[in-house]
């Protein structure tokens, strides 16, 4: 496949100015913390020394797993559809934590086993993965229609930053296939207790992966490893990721699934992580040992393991707050204040 | 003094009814981590099951000390005045933060060093206290009279929030004595660098406050702490505390010179933590020991280290995101999810 250039983020002379200006607005040198490399990193993005976040939109990539059918998750696989019945209803979290920011709330339906959902964008391939503990999740063509899919999707959407949010029983499974075989890291460091497993289940689930590892061990490239294990939200997220970046929009990655796309996409298409805002660990368990290997640390850290976009939700207020401080602070020399010595 | 009697806040029965309606919510039990306990501590301080938060009011204390004539702040002493001048032009930090996440934002004078600016609340004491390491900062009147203010000044505010905030070049000293003497660390554990002190300018200020312990040695209840060490806008925001607990205001704490006024109030009244929503771990050195020996947990870690009520601003959304998951969301039964076994 091929994948659109991506700009150069890197500019030091716009950075230097950011930088510049950051340094003279009125506050003791540095004191705005993280909130200030997080300014700068937006202004990176859009390539400006004043960035504005607009229409910013929350899409939550729905799917179900093949893997869903072998006992990987404390929930069945009913819930799937059932959540984003909920999410269009405006009853789940990231649906109320949504309309409270302002965010453009949409469901992309990428394939979950149940009818279409009124309201739901569809970009379905299937009823669901097959079961990659038998073998490969997809067909290397469903892997390149899902890319492709969330790349014309980032097309059509306004403003000009997308937060990633997802939906799908058994994803968690895909995703710590995804980090073991991206990052090379045993798969028990690769594994969590997703929506809530007990001793016995998070067992159950390791020797399920173990079988779905075995199954795939030919799959190396990236699209290979991600058509081998799943799944078409990860997928279709992968591709918004990689358009996002090109057209200068500020991704923000929710927590251990959207970090898994993220992942996939930086290795489809190296760059685009320079171009994603990281909203918080999330508890489950790989997650913080992820971030640390794409040596990223993220905004919030407050124990969330729900997934569905709700953590990025809830970091977005920083990322206007750290643009509306450097558009509006003033200067030392605007405001006539004495700077130290 | 009198303090206002405070209300329980621990009420079992409403505790369990706001749990089991967070349990019953469409997520995995507990996902949704500190936002949910979050929730909780809200509906416990209205001591109702669905909180709402209105008018949320953030009011900087400001006033001078008399130890910044003694070369502690990397910043001179005239910045306090033209640094409230800022704030209520508009082009502070806090100014923009609370323009944005509509905070009505009030400046408190409470002894500056210069003619109350106009817009400001006059609840001037002193220009400024005297000079602590040469005996106390103020007199028992004068920390009476400060306390008082803060008290009648959360009477006049509308809304059931208050934000702290402060502005006083010295104040991270007043602040470290009363962390050493409120808890018997050594002094050497409760000083940072403030706004940027470099490694001499450190050593002179930890020889400063030396002697201000000296000079104070006998001041032992908690008013006569206060008043030996200081600051006038700490005593009136510790008299803001109580009434506002008393009220059953949520209060959000800022950083290390907001935590000091929070730790006197609880000091003089003991019970008003339980109202305070701890916002940010500062970049301040001996913040994060001081909320350690609080048993608290901040809700942010963004290395912010600005004061002025930057941190609680920033926190402010995770606040009103708490209520609105607790109102808004759906429960399995309503959205006809399935829940795990």
């Amino acid at each position: 496949m091929n994948f659109p250039d991506l700009p150069a983020l890197a500019e030091p002379s716009l950075s230097a100015r950011v930088r510049h200006a950051l340094d003279h607005k009125t506050k003791p040198l540095g004191a705005l913390g993280r909130i200030e490399a997080l300014a700068l990193q937006i202004a990176l993005i859009q390539g400006v020394e004043r960035p504005a976040l607009r229409a910013p939109q929350l899409v939550v990539y729905a799917a179900d797993h093949g893997l869903s059918r072998r006992g990987v998750s404390a929930f069945p696989r009913e819930v799937t559809p059932q959540m984003v019945a909920n999410m269009l209803a405006g009853g789940a979290a990231v649906s109320v934590l949504a309309r409270q920011q302002g965010l453009a709330l949409s469901i992309a339906d990428c394939g979950v086993d149940a009818p279409l959902a009124e309201g739901a964008i569809d970009l379905r391939i299937a009823p669901g993965t097959a079961d990659a503990s038998a073998g490969p999740a997809m067909s290397l063509e469903q892997a390149g229609r899902a890319l492709r899919n969330g790349m014309a999707l980032v097309e059509r959407l306004p403003g000009n930053a997308l937060l990633l949010g997802e939906m799908g029983i058994g994803n968690t499974s895909a995703a710590s296939l995804l980090m073991q075989r991206l990052t090379g890291l045993s798969l028990v460091d690769c594994v969590g207790r997703g929506t809530g497993l007990d001793d016995a289940g998070l067992a159950r689930k390791l020797a399920v992966l173990e079988q779905a590892l075995a199954a795939n061990v030919a799959a190396q490239a990236p699209l290979e490893l991600a058509a081998s294990l799943g799944g078409f939200e990860i997928l279709t997220m992968a591709g918004s990721v990689i358009t996002a970046a090109a057209q200068r929009r500020v991704i923000v990655v929710d927590g251990f699934i959207t970090t898994a796309a993220a992942a996939l996409a930086q290795a489809l298409c190296p760059g685009v992580l320079t171009a994603c805002v990281f909203a918080h660990r999330s508890a489950e368990g790989p997650h913080a040992l992820w971030l640390q290997g794409l040596g990223v640390r993220p905004l919030l850290d407050l124990d969330l393991r729900l997934g569905e976009g709700s953590g990025a939700a809830l970091a977005w207020p920083l990322l206007t707050a750290a643009c509306a401080l450097l558009a509006d602070m003033a200067s030392f020399e605007s405001a006539g204040v004495s700077n130290r010595d």
